[in-house]
């Protein structure tokens, strides 16, 4: 059972402010980056994974996706995604994705947002989810950077010359991370990018398309304080071709 | 053209002592992780850019290699190279890997180890590969890890609490980096991981295994300097199929 901890009141309520809760696909920084990478839409059959307030989910009926089904371990964040669209074609439902049994050759294209690195068996998950594609689609996914989580004290240091850097040790040791990030115990799962290229490639995927989102010149110009995000990778953006 | 640091006298001087030149295969700790990725050699024709002193050509040769071409641009290291193997089979030849032009479809695997991450123009060089080898084959490679490059001032940093970390910074403006290592003034490009696997992508290649080394428990038992290499990753080791 995954730690569900979008339901955890202060979380929700940290949560919900961000720019990604409120604003939806365009209060993410990375989304540009993550729908470069999607195909065409139309007539789809789409499954997002961890869908939280599904705003993908009708960004993707909107791009003429035929149905969506969203899924996520939430109730808090699918009530204010049933409530925000009464889209016959668009199925919210309750889902462990440790424990997920989908219909088989059942989608054209599996999209995930920073939701992977939460889960402890992701093998048995991609396995799942490459059986529910059908041959020639795609699964397309953001995932908090190794980088970005392997340090046993992940915060930005500053050196004896007073060089702000980011600190990485400990990555060689996959497993669980504890962070207190909006709420304190968030249990996240540590692999290495080898680890997750490697049993993606051994599920069946082909690999399309790796990238390490970073901001462009003009986000930063909007954003100076995204400057940062530069100096280390913090997502993983795949393209993963079955 | 490439810088030959390998023909400054300090830096070879240097080289010359390191475990790798000195004792060959086995004096490099990632060598049993990146031989696990190769195949049976029997009757292959083998490239081998980079190929310093020779020893991977001349393991090749005894692993049942039909031919081995190494590729180096340091004189020194090709002569001694060739003062180690009267081996008909194996020719040295001096190359800068920046302007190679390679007979098309000619090897069965193509190997270089640790000579990638001072290539300015990767796409064209992979783009040689690519043509050089057969339908079916393989470029096996390591290359300094990308973390391990990325930041102006690579060296261990001990934070505020004494925690002794690896910097990042600077990891997306990619382009050369320049370190003191045996000799001053020694140039690197760094390049972030997802573009060097979209370069291979690009040009044609398949990516097949993707590994950050890191010691096993017998290397660290063994020499236990070593464990610092299971903090932050210092090389990686691809597969990729023609």
């Amino acid at each position: 059972m995954t730690q569900n901890i979008y339901d955890d009141p202060g979380f929700f309520a940290g949560y919900s402010q961000l720019g990604r809760s409120m604003k939806g696909l365009d209060g993410a920084e990375e989304w540009p980056a993550l729908r470069a990478l999607l195909p065409r839409l139309d007539g789809m059959n789409v499954i997002d994974l961890g869908c939280g307030y599904g705003w993908f989910c009708r960004w993707a009926r909107e791009q003429g996706a035929a149905t969506v089904l969203g899924l996520d371990v939430s109730e808090k964040m699918l009530a204010q995604a049933q409530a925000s669209s009464a889209d016959p074609a668009i199925t919210y439902a309750k889902a462990d994705l440790e424990e997920l049994a989908l219909p088989e050759a059942n989608f054209d294209l599996a999209y995930s947002s920073l939701a992977f690195h939460y889960i402890v068996d992701l093998a048995g998950l991609l396995k799942q989810i490459h059986r529910a594609l059908r041959p020639g689609s795609s699964l397309i996914f953001s995932i908090e950077h190794p980088i970005y989580m392997a340090s046993q004290h992940p915060a930005w240091v500053t050196d004896a010359a007073g060089r702000k850097t980011w600190p990485v040790d400990s990555y060689q040791q996959e497993g669980p991370r504890i962070t207190n990030w909006l709420a304190n115990g968030v249990i996240k799962q540590h692999r290495t990018i080898g680890t997750l290229l490697n049993l993606l490639i051994s599920t069946g995927f082909a690999i399309a398309h790796v990238e390490e989102w970073g901001p462009t010149d003009e986000q930063v110009a909007a954003c100076p304080e995204l400057a940062e995000e530069r100096e280390r990778p913090m997502m993983l953006l795949v393209s993963a071709h079955r």
